[in-house]
């Protein structure tokens, strides 16, 4: 499989001075389907000499060439000149992107630093951004090509989108690869390898990535034919077996919120320990008012009892962190709600307040629906985060099982 | 400001195929208490020439050196290789780590995957690491550093304090850096900018850098002279007004929380548009349980009435995103939990769902507290996850605010 190759420079002093730099696996799953291995990642603090020297150094090696940040309105943007710089170019005034800049913000004049904005590399082909005021830059020399890229992600998010994936296959006429994205839970990456490895064995030319997250496995399938892959992906989904909930960027929440709706059901949540954390998962979905009723956050006991209606004496017997309460969580959110699921999270995110006979990363669950209560146990091992996280996954991969 | 430069290279194809790279801030962590700016960091993938030429490119423009990963004994570990190839050395078997191998693994004969960990570059000094068989390498040439170390973190990591610190202050002499990380809400990045740029004017020998996110703003400084750096930063603050909630690692969230603890007051919320992000966020802090009772995800209008006592006819003469309808659902809340403060969100998140009169961004909040209830109103302009987010801050920062 012959792919071009690409490579990302990250601008920022942050990145080198304590911020993590998320964007690498990003342009990575941007790239694979255009044809494009990543070859080589640079972090850039914000000195315009630096930037420079990375672009020359990256168009020397590769084919394609992308640079991420540094195209605001400040004194630490500088990208577009280290652009020109290395390039061998001069920066010029664009009208067209001013005029864009003075119509988005309804200006017939443009203050200073907007002015700054609608200044783009001599030769470039600017690219409107809809959520800021940088514009993307592509920029052709020779066989290779230059794009510059707006830093915040949903800047530049939607520019492959809307112009750079048709940019970057005009240019380069690369065959593109087709790329399928199986996603997986309830199970980490040992487990997805084992299962998987067989239906990989059968179509060795196509490349295979597994990306591990909190109790979630991505599992990318790339080829160039888009028969073949689907093929690959077909088997690897039925490989995968119950695992398996939906392919591309389809969450767990979403799965399940998709056959509640086809089954015109509804959902509501009690939670404790992850403390809002579902509710959220659910609504960061447009359109989830359509079958999540709602939740109720009962951090203290008094909230499991009032909002809940937790019998105090459930509370006093087993604890809050027990099935007995979660079970009692569940239907009262039900009943709260009168929804036709609802699901319960307590337990002890941690890193205080465990004991030994409830250490911290144990949880309570329970899945209240029209066919009675079931309740479970986990123990994750783990930060708070990670014992959160894992916690709404584990509930929402149920949820999705059990919805008929 | 004098510090050393710094470059990092992270080894590995997966780092440029969709996993994470958590290195570069925990090495920044490391190398800022000795005096070193990380300057760079380049990520490559597992080619020998693409890792020699890394090692070139590094060795020209900084001080010190650190290559992290590669050193394993399997057909991908090139490092060892890059680094004699870019040096201009040989490689070389190290009687004494072959020696330290035999003793671990209490083996008379080591068998030839371990043989090859006791290869070290010519004139390297090995460094034992304690959770593995390869050798960590500190090479010097002329006033430079090249230091090479296995990948796995429990492998880098403690060869800091046992070996790295002190070879590096020995070698480079230099004079530690501090920094100080000031957090402001409710503004963004240009705004945030001309506050503080004459307090920053006052001290240009310090390094200054402006982080935004969504409604926040983080602000770091850092200096040679811990008494510097804390003048600045002292005068920042000041600069920033109200803004500044805070210094280091402290959310908005937490703020908010121990004004509220050191007050003995307590903190219930009411979300709908923001669908339990603001519950998620006030329970991400360990302890929170302290000061937060809980939250209501009122998604749907009956959730709203059931659990808030929003009163029908105001959802009626108003609809649920109206000012009216916060003040109902925060001074609800504040009954249902029976807490100090409560505050409510109610809004058009989007993409869907607005009209010209409540367009999608669309928000209203409420603050119900001992002395009465105060109503927003704000419009933010963004996709539905921005909105979500922006929404959370505004509140929170509200709230902190508001709490005497």
């Amino acid at each position: 499989m012959k792919t071009g190759n690409a490579e990302l420079i990250c601008t920022g002093s942050e990145l080198l001075e304590g911020k993590l730099n998320l964007y690498p696996p990003l342009f990575h799953q941007r790239l694979a389907p255009l044809g494009f291995t990543l070859t080589r990642e640079q972090s850039s603090g914000d000195r315009l000499a630096d930037i420079a020297d990375c672009i020359k150094g990256a168009l020397d090696r590769a084919d394609l060439v992308l640079v991420c940040g540094g195209l605001g309105p400040t004194f630490d943007d500088l990208t577009r000149q280290a652009a020109a710089k290395a390039l061998g170019r001069r920066l010029v005034g664009s009208k067209a992107c001013a005029q864009i800049l003075a119509l988005n913000f309804g200006l017939e004049k443009l203050p200073p630093n907007l002015k700054d904005q609608a200044v783009i590399v001599e030769g470039a082909k600017a690219l409107e951004n809809a959520n800021g005021t940088a514009f993307g830059e592509v920029i052709t020399q020779g066989r290779k090509m230059l794009v510059l890229l707006p830093g915040p992600r949903n800047e530049w998010e939607p520019l492959f989108g809307s112009f750079l994936n048709a940019e970057i296959k005009d240019f380069f006429r690369r065959e593109p690869l087709t790329q399928a994205k199986l996603r997986l839970a309830g199970l980490g990456e040992p487990k997805a390898e084992a299962l998987l490895k067989p239906a990989m064995r059968k179509d060795p030319a196509l490349r295979y990535t597994i990306l591990a997250g909190a109790g979630l496995v991505d599992f990318i399938i790339s080829g160039p034919g888009p028969a073949a892959v689907k093929r690959a992906a077909a088997r690897c989904a039925k490989a995968a077996g119950p695992a398996f909930y939906g392919e591309g960027d389809l969450t767990l929440a979403q799965a399940a919120g998709e056959k509640l709706l086809a089954r015109k059901r509804t959902l509501a949540a009690a939670e404790s320990c992850t403390g809002g954390l579902v509710s959220k998962l659910a609504t960061d979905i447009p359109g989830s008012s359509r079958w999540f009723l709602g939740g109720a956050v009962a951090y203290s006991n008094a909230a499991k009892v009032r909002l809940l209606g937790v019998k105090p004496a459930t509370l006093k017997k087993h604890g809050a962190v027990s099935g007995e309460c979660a079970a009692e969580m569940a239907t009262g959110a039900r009943k709260t709600f009168g929804s036709d699921y609802a699901l319960a999270v307590t337990g002890i995110a941690g890193p205080d307040g465990g004991t030994p006979d409830k250490p911290a990363g144990l949880v309570w669950f329970a899945l209240a629906g029209p066919r009675g209560t079931r309740v479970f146990r986990r123990e994750f091992r783990g930060g708070r985060d990670y014992v959160r996280a894992r916690a709404a996954v584990f509930i929402l991969d149920e949820l999705r099982k059990v919805i008929k």
